[in-house]
């Protein structure tokens, strides 16, 4: 098996699924044009998306049924064995010139939002991230709150505006401190940014009450996905205390519209940092028999310039120790709850997830072939892509998002 | 039409819809011992739910379709020119011998959640509240952040922990910081909360970059139910810094299982309190033509004994001025998004809308029959009740919410 030359994407569609070898086999939901609102839910292949409800009716799959919606909800709320059943057989299925007649080109589907959100979560789990933010806005206290390195620090976003990459976003209007006055003014927000952040989705819901032992990760999450957490600095930075960010963030979060199974990033488990003080014995994975983190490397570009390439390996807070923490207190999980990382930064100024990192609030602006940039400009375009080790010296290529700000 | 005397409310059934003209008439999802798999939507009046569906059948209703559900969410995402010809033909059918058939005991129902929550935001609304929170917790500073009297401050809240009244709540575990030591402890909360608050159902959706303005207000609220935001007080002090709260109120928030239409608390309507500073523009509803406060009269019991009685039409911040402030950075409405008020809180201590406030956080226990309370113990039962000035003298009494507390 030929180990794929990470920059020749081209050939391989330069996306999400690209791989030769069917390694990777993201899901997503797609229409066709002659068909615009039959939404189907597809795998992509290389260069093609297999419609692969009509694959798996067509080749008498017993799972046809669940995979007969327009969202990806019924296959994730099976649970682990069907998705391991439905990945197994597509694998399979892409090798069969049987399937030719269910493969449309990519170049020719529209792609959807590919599962109903349930709860969107988001946390803080970068330490260089955090310290960065405390360092700009602190500058004379702690870097990092008192609680940081003892849990996972996180927050409900809007559910609501998650959408698919390509959806424009609207420059939110708002509140924000007027510079010489107590008091705010209202407008345009001056400081709209981006965090590139790698997503979980969860399939497998829990009962009230029961907790999510670090182990268990992999029973309820489905798959991941990178995700941009649009945020209006100078809204956020008026609003948030003392009840955390809202309307500085809750206008638009952006979503790649495929999603990677968690199986495709096994060879992509890498040992979190080491944590000092020990977290309690909940958030305490020294023990767990598979590490952790996941060596994604991230890739920030606006208006097709790489601006960062954050480390996802760098996490100090692994997605396993987010959802135990989300359900220690008891909550419940349902199909479909979304939770990010949080901006990915690694230690090198070139590894920030965020333009409030990368320009340090707007003081040290960025070149670009464009002209310079501290915040996003009206027509400016950002894409955030990753990729990870996958199996036998392959790459798996995440599913990239992308986003063009609208004039409010 | 008679005068319902405020304290007869047993005669009435002594909860929501029990007066005895219909002027209520709440829209619920219900159950029977002998179908309780087919879930309904119900319309109660007086002590009888009304199977509106089975009964909009019978009558030709050109709108039995949109009944035909096991929650409100397709009549709520209808519009208001269809939730009024509906509560007009309901108000018509409940005089009509003919509809005898479809009307259930009340007491031989089960109530469901009533409608599927989309998102879930809170606010913090109460002056007299944040002040003595603030009092509280910075004794020292500032009663009220600088953005307070400024804007709405909310967050959003875990959707799919969102219950129905009489749902057990599970004392949550989490960390807290130990008296003694920097870092925290693990364990069941040991300041288990409640918070008396009304909260806004959301029918009508809008599109990405729509403001709502106050004027539209009811053309997006289908209704009002009574909300109880558990807190556990020291996970969420714990947690809280910088990004609000998270764990300290995800596990559980209770619902009464009776949705008032928003038509039947206009004769509630009364002028909020004047605002000094003047709000933006976006948020000034001195021109309105319809006062934006309602005169809601809640009551909590702890084990049937009345703590406080917490005047609704105190709130500083307004339902239509936090769903003008949810929209106006462009972000969407669904239906059955959920929005809240905050504790509510009056000027006097026995208005005071949860124990944090009530007990002073612990320093000032109240003297109950079972015994002394700063917080919550397990078994405690909580009830929350609330009524507003109906038409002609009557009263609209609202759906009660209610629920007990059960060990970790």
């Amino acid at each position: 098996m030929p180990q794929q030359d990470p920059f020749d994407l081209a050939g391989a569609g330069g996306q999400a699924g690209g791989e030769r070898v069917p390694h990777h086999l993201p899901y997503g939901v797609f229409t066709t044009p002659d068909e615009p609102g039959r939404r189907r839910i597809g795998v992509r292949h290389g260069d093609r998306v297999l419609d692969v409800h009509t694959a798996a009716t067509a080749l008498g799959s017993p799972h046809a049924d669940i995979l007969a919606h327009p969202t990806l909800n019924p296959l994730m709320a099976a649970g682990r064995p069907v998705w391991q059943a439905v990945r197994s057989s597509v694998t399979t299925w892409v090798g069969y010139p049987a399937i030719e007649p269910f493969l449309h080109p990519l170049d020719r589907v529209t792609l959807h939002l590919p599962f109903e959100v349930a709860d969107y979560a988001d946390f803080y789990s970068s330490e260089h991230h955090a310290t960065n933010v405390g360092r700009i806005f602190r500058p004379q206290g702690a870097a990092l709150p008192p609680n940081w390195k003892h849990l996972p620090i996180g927050y409900h976003g809007r559910a609501g505006t998650v959408v698919v990459s390509g959806t424009p976003v609207i420059r939110p209007a708002g509140q924000r401190r007027a510079a010489d006055s107590p008091g705010p003014v209202f407008g345009p927000t001056q400081r709209l940014d981006i965090e590139a952040e790698v997503a979980f989705v969860v399939g497998t819901p829990s009962r009230p009450g029961e907790r999510v032992p670090l182990a268990d990760f992999p029973e309820h999450v489905f798959g991941v996905c990178l995700l941009n957490d649009w945020s209006a600095r100078d809204i956020q930075s008026w609003e948030y205390l003392p009840l955390g960010p809202f309307l500085g963030k809750s206008f638009a979060t952006s979503v790649s519209p495929w999603i990677t199974p968690l199986d495709a990033l096994d060879a992509a488990r890498v040992a979190p940092p080491v944590r000092d003080p020990e977290p309690l014995p909940y958030l305490d994975d020294r023990a767990e028999p598979e590490p952790g983190g996941f060596d994604i490397r991230l890739a920030v570009t606006v208006n097709g310039h790489t601006v960062a390439e954050p480390p996802f390996s760098t996490m100090y807070w692994t997605a396993a120790q987010q959802l135990a923490h989300l359900t220690v207190n008891g909550a419940t999980l349902r199909t479909g709850d979304l939770f990010a990382s949080g901006t990915v930064s690694g230690p090198e100024p070139h590894q920030r997830g965020c333009l409030l990192e990368l320009t340090w609030d707007g003081r040290e602006p960025l070149d670009l072939p464009g002209g310079k940039r501290t915040y996003l400009e009206d027509g400016d375009e950002v894409t955030i892509s990753g990729w990870a080790p996958g199996p036998e010296g392959t790459r798996i290529i995440l599913g990239e998002v992308t986003g063009r700000v609208v004039a409010a």
